[in-house]
């Protein structure tokens, strides 16, 4: 936090390192030399939030990674996963409260060639009351879904993106603007899947941030079940205005996808953050 | 939820139901006339939600309440405990956004001889970044903490309250106020110690709720240590503006206390959520 | 953990601590004399673990007790409930792997006239494939439930006991004795309801172990409902010698009852921890 | 579960479904025809649990990826993750308690070339209470971690391996084997390091178990810090032949690596189960 003025300003964090490279040495002998404890890339992260100040996340993993890869010839990548808790202000000096559970993200990649940004978010749970379908999908032996025209779209969203260069990035700006797009774009579109939904999400990010190349998207389908049906109900209660659903924690579905401008389609194939976005957590 | 008018609304609870009572038969003879299945206890949630609507919760759980007690005369307290997730309103139709953590609550214990409600509030984060000190303390032979005279203050509150009496009551602007109550005394005092501040947030919803008779405030203290002095950094690094901070979760310390209103002292000693929600959670 | 001998011991155990007292001049005036900080409260744990040893849990609570209210005269009841994780041997000498899910617990409530201790367990999970049914229940105008003539009883167990007496205690012996009971009784017995087989898991530790005075038992029906009609899947599928169950984490119920010796009817009524055990958590 | 003889036997599983392949139609189109939704997705599991049954988690999860491609030919993979919750029979016919916290793990990468099998386990939590240190690493300008030749040393084990090739495969038996010797390489292993202690579970892997090509190790660290020192009480107390510790669970290192059989060094490099496994989980 940062308290120099009347008007204090805060920064919750959690800051993930991984360093990878050429440490098969300790791994054989048992000597540690080359080791440099997690305890001291604890306090390097405190330190260097200390020297330079945190904001903004992208630039501080960044600057995490340029002093893991300075200080250890044997790391060949320095990957800096942080995420960033929002607080709302209270009043005009030093009060804060929780904010809404979404969370800023960033994965930082540096290696000796270069370094590479994957921005982001977790967590953030949209919900339509209508405006959904979900028809004509592929039946099998197995499928005993009814078709849906009016359902319930609630989505629990993780993107991530890359921009063509790290150049002149407001990052604030961009995650603000990435963020409003693919929100506009979940309330705006008559949905007959999330997976197109999830297209339009992200072809609205490339459309308004012109500098992002590639945005991996994947939705978190959190099923709404109209609970008088499901619970055998519909005979016997009398629905009035409101209707009653049953949101489904488990068991769910989560649709992914990737959306990349074209001339940019290469790009970012073999960053690891990358991958690991675009992969299964397990 | 609502779907009448093009506007919708959104209403997001999770619900509780005790049925306590004549039962021992159950139990000893192994016949179940007298048991109503928890299956059929969920179903009866959606089915009240449906036919009358969910809003406010606390009118909800009195009909909750009064619905078992009807259909069950082994009951001799029907304890319903609700708790209602906020969401934020996307545009104006039906789009939304799941907002902070911070939960409304509500206990009802419905009797033959009438029902209670016990109001609250789970998971209000509040944070303030100087204006708290604690100072003066006990010391005795295992005690290391050192003074603090400029230190976070950072804590998850739940409260706990009830009213005078159940008439009359507008449970939305009672809610609203009691909150802004405690948030407002939470940023306005400069704290000497957790206990100091809970008096003050207690004192405060007493005031301007003029229909709550006593409320009971638990305060988890987040703590916030300094980073550098911690991990033995305080030679090495320059701080600048900023200020760093571990917020540690555990262990941790919860300050409790309930504020009463003169008049009223005596109400709510036998209500079995009051006791459970002055009481510890083993 | 004690490496005095080539064979080590590990104890690991979480230790909650409430002080509830003559507090109110703290809360009013500011002054922190009588405050002993949560911290210290912290440090004492740790300290008494060291000089006195950690186990049996039951001792070590009421040692941190007396502890609590010989050095601070405004407590009028120190609480301390503490959970034991278990680990299991690997090797003779200073090896171990983290054992199963249940938790031995102890709660003791320390007084100026004496203390209480409350013992127990959490986190005991029993399932029998056969040997229950669930029948001739009530039925209202929302209950769907179909009668189970064959049913799969799962259950995650919460017990709490206490004894007549506090002397001669060998702590070890009857909670093993307490939980081989109520095991045996859950496997034994064919089960009309999770309410009968309550009671006969409650009579066997009275019966099994002669100083205890009563126990409560909270068991988690972790509901097990039959994948192919669940899914709809009956007509389609042909079921061969195994059956496969959907296990319900959401919503389930839970089912409790105190069973109690004649002539110990009136124990442990004013036990906060004994008050705590049966309320509800909210 | 399987209830054929009176002896009932019980499987446990988690299982999660990803396909991939030529899907842009759909999200381009909005037409859904093919897509299989995630509800026939999770009915197949329960449908081939019921018609051949789960065990071993391997052979499942090849059925079922095999399922998913026969059934879909725009799948160009179909991974299935299972995760295996062990139980402990209770007496000789019916009845089950669960057991340790430790996980069986499966993944099947099933392609329209052939399928790999990445096995696993995840959640094994070994500890010694000797036999550790930790010493002569680097040191840079903000490390302050001690030198230790004294410490505890626990760890949360996850572990992902791959065969030379699926033929003739007795997978519980393997599973046992690896288990078995990680376990006994990590208490046998005077440990210099936690690097060198992975080398050592790593190899002994590949030599009890010939048919294991390589095996990927997670190791993480939970810190056992000496609670007088940390909290400032050496002086205060007289620590007997206990020694008492604080086990951190945040923050926490974790060390991977990677154990090959020399022959086999270019095997599982594609496999996007082994390329997950390998991956930062962000």
């Amino acid at each position: 936090m940062d308290r120099t003025d009347d008007q204090h300003r805060l920064t919750d964090l959690t800051v993930h390192v991984a360093l990878s490279g050429a440490f098969e040495g300790a791994y054989r002998s048992g000597e540690n030399t080359t080791l440099l404890p997690t305890d001291s890339q604890k306090n390097a992260v405190y330190a260097l939030a200390a020297e330079r100040g945190p904001e903004p996340v992208e630039e501080f993993g960044l600057a995490l990674g340029r002093h893991f890869l300075a200080g250890n010839p044997e790391v060949e990548c320095a990957q800096v996963h942080l995420v960033q808790h929002a607080w709302n202000r209270l009043g005009e000096r030093h009060s804060f409260t929780a904010a809404e559970s979404a969370r800023r993200t960033a994965t930082v990649s540096a290696t000796r060639s270069g370094a590479s940004v994957c921005a982001g978010i977790d967590g953030l749970m949209l919900l339509n009351t209508t405006g959904s379908e979900f028809r004509g999908f592929r039946r099998d032996r197995y499928t005993t879904l009814p078709e849906a025209s009016d359902r319930i779209l609630a989505s629990r969203v993780r993107a991530r993106w890359v921009r063509r260069s790290l150049d002149g990035t407001d990052w604030d700006d961009e995650y603000a603007t990435a963020r409003e797009s693919m929100t506009s774009a979940f309330v705006d579109t008559y949905s007959t899947s999330l997976q197109q939904t999830l297209l339009v999400m992200g072809e609205r990010v490339l459309t308004d941030c012109p500098d992002i190349a590639r945005v991996h998207l994947s939705l978190s389908n959190v099923h709404h079940l109209p609970a008088l049906s499901l619970y055998g109900l519909q005979g016997v209660v009398e629905e009035k205005a409101q209707r009653v659903y049953v949101a489904s924690a488990q068991p769910h579905g989560v649709i992914e996808g990737t959306v990349t401008r074209n001339d940019t389609d290469g790009m970012a194939a073999s960053d690891p953050a990358w991958t690991a976005a675009e992969g299964w957590p397990w």
